[in-house]
């Protein structure tokens, strides 16, 4: 079988030790299957900057595009605080996202019933938790121009961002929502603020009309942001698939994520259109950060990192079976009441980020 | 004594019916006191429209500036979905902010040890949660120019808006934050999204300098909108005050109310600068909002709009004792069971939004 080339950008943070784990699962794979990977490792991030002056190299950028995927650890902490807006290490991942074209960023919040305890929410309302919020990821406040920090002549300073997003961007991502809906509940919530903002006006009515044009099957409704956060405390399974831009996507996806309890389980991918080869260029990680505070202590949890390997088998690889093996491990060391520090609970047995990796090896 | 003046502008929804019940225990405060106040009650929002065309009148901002308080409802529905963007009910409130420079809105999150089980999170989590958001709200992509929807020579459609800060307004706010903060557990943290936005870095810088300059008591933290949302799901009672923008301060102040279950209970101020003549302009709203689904039905939950009163008492009128009567009055009626559908649990009394307010005065 045709060799599959994925990219490793472990970056800063617990980062290098989450990978780790990942790699070794990589390797299982690759052992025990007739799937072969050349697996490539660079740097992104703070660890870039400390090697490179920048947080993401051309080098990376072109390794990134000729690769088949790419899975991205997290970037970013105090070390690098003041160093210069372009050059700080969360360029890594949004350069990474724009240069990759790589619009929709899927982010699921599962509750793992095994960990349903760990969550601060009472267990009837997250128990069979399954939501995925559908960010677009290339566009907003987080690129729109113009930009910046200017000093006005009487000594003010002014701070300008840009929200903007065409109706194409609009479209494209809406289009990701609703046919991942029809594979799944059938529900689409589209969230936006367009009582204060056009482009959420914008947003709605972009959505409404593909929605009556190509997507009638498929239930939609809108829903205003802050009304979005208070429903998801609320009663988050109302939901099926949140479609949102890029600010209220990473906002709602970490509470989302934080509802569940298993913040340190839960992968994320982020793709981007077919490319002429084939390809749909495609990017997975944790959804959790680099957590800097726990950094290089051998406590971080893997199994995000892990499970955003089995994300990336599945969907650019089409290895259903074998990423199916992968989520079942994972699922299976919880079962065997291992877990590291961010899901212990009472009775249950510590263990550290390797040994984690090494129980999901053995259930392998 | 001197008489005060009171416009009560109600709205839309449930905004009349629970308006009615806070005008009943100001009448009360005026019978039982040497208070005098003089009511005029205008039309804002959906009503407003209806009636006058526009959501906000001249003779409205009018009033409301004239007035030495304004006791605000909740404005919006469905039934002026498509109004158009300058027309639409949310102007009323938005407008009121801007016209009367109302920046500081005020929100906390309190958790009624007699709601707790009203919480979809678990009581350890919330018992004693005493927080306060201190929003910037008469700024930022609320009011950041340039705006609107533009059509560009290929067809596609393009929606903007603009985040903008300046240093004066980073620091008005900041300033409120840290002298609130002095009254309260003495501790700020501020919110903003500096590793994506300008305009956040700004407001870190800003916040940070007056800190070191004037507030260096007061101990300050900076934190991610993202994490923050998560940090507020994870362990709510590590914030006193969370300061944060307009736009960050309106999605997390509607989770962190939502966090302590007892929504339809929170009231909130905004305020502000000092005038000429020593008054302190003021607005006070309960947080919650229309809720055009339960409207005209008797079921709304009176006693945010009644806390909200007892805010206007204590704030915009000195009056600490009357104030706090009110609300020992809001907690006894709860203490005895009477419960609205919104805060409503077994074994309590379910009662409507006259029977509530009916209630109250008879504890008073
Ligand atoms: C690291 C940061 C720039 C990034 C973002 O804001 O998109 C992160 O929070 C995320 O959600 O992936
Ligand atoms: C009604 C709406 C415009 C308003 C806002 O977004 O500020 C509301 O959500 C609020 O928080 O007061």
């Amino acid at each position: 079988t045709q060799e599959k080339k994925i990219l490793t950008l472990a970056g800063d943070g617990i980062g290098p030790e989450v990978m780790e784990q990942a790699l070794h699962v990589l390797n299982w794979v690759q052992e025990n299957s007739d799937l072969s990977f050349s697996v490539e490792k660079d740097l992104v991030g703070g660890a870039s900057i400390d090697a490179n002056g920048v947080p993401l190299t051309k080098e990376v950028i072109a390794k990134a595009k000729a690769a088949d995927a790419v899975l991205f650890g997290s970037v970013g902490g105090p070390k690098w605080d003041g160093i210069g807006f372009d050059k700080r290490p969360e360029v890594g991942i949004i350069g990474l996202r724009k240069e990759l074209g790589l619009f929709a960023n899927l982010r699921s919040a599962i509750v793992f019933d095994s960990l349903i305890g760990a969550s601060t929410v009472k267990p009837e309302v997250i128990q069979g938790l399954d939501l995925m919020i559908v960010r677009e990821s290339t566009g907003g406040v987080y690129f729109g121009e113009p930009r910046g920090i200017e000093t006005l002549p009487d000594g003010t300073r002014k701070g300008v961002n840009t929200e903007v997003y065409t109706s194409v961007e609009i479209e494209r991502i809406a289009r990701v929502a609703f046919e991942l809906a029809r594979q799944r509940q059938n529900r689409v919530c589209s969230v936006e603020k367009c009582n204060v903002m056009e482009s959420g006006l914008l947003w709605k009515e972009v959505v409404t009309e593909l929605h009556k044009k190509e997507y009638s099957d498929v239930q939609l409704s809108h829903m205003l942001a802050d009304n979005c956060a208070m429903q998801l405390v609320r009663n988050p399974k109302q939901f099926d698939i949140i479609l949102t831009g890029n600010l209220f996507g990473d906002i709602l996806s970490d509470l989302a994520a934080m509802l569940t309890g298993s913040l340190g389980m839960l992968p994320s991918a982020t793709l981007g259109a077919r490319q002429a080869n084939g390809v749909i260029p495609a990017l997975y990680e944790p959804i959790h950060g680099s957590a800097p505070d726990i950094a290089g202590q051998g406590k971080a949890n893997p199994l995000a990192q892990i499970l955003s390997l089995a994300m990336m088998l599945r969907y650019s690889f089409d290895q259903q079976t074998i990423s199916e093996k992968v989520v079942n491990a994972c699922e299976a060391v919880l079962n065997q009441g291992l877990r590291t520090p961010d899901i212990m609970s009472q009775g249950m047995k510590l263990v550290g980020t390797a040994d984690m990796g090494k129980a999901v090896l053995a259930e392998l």
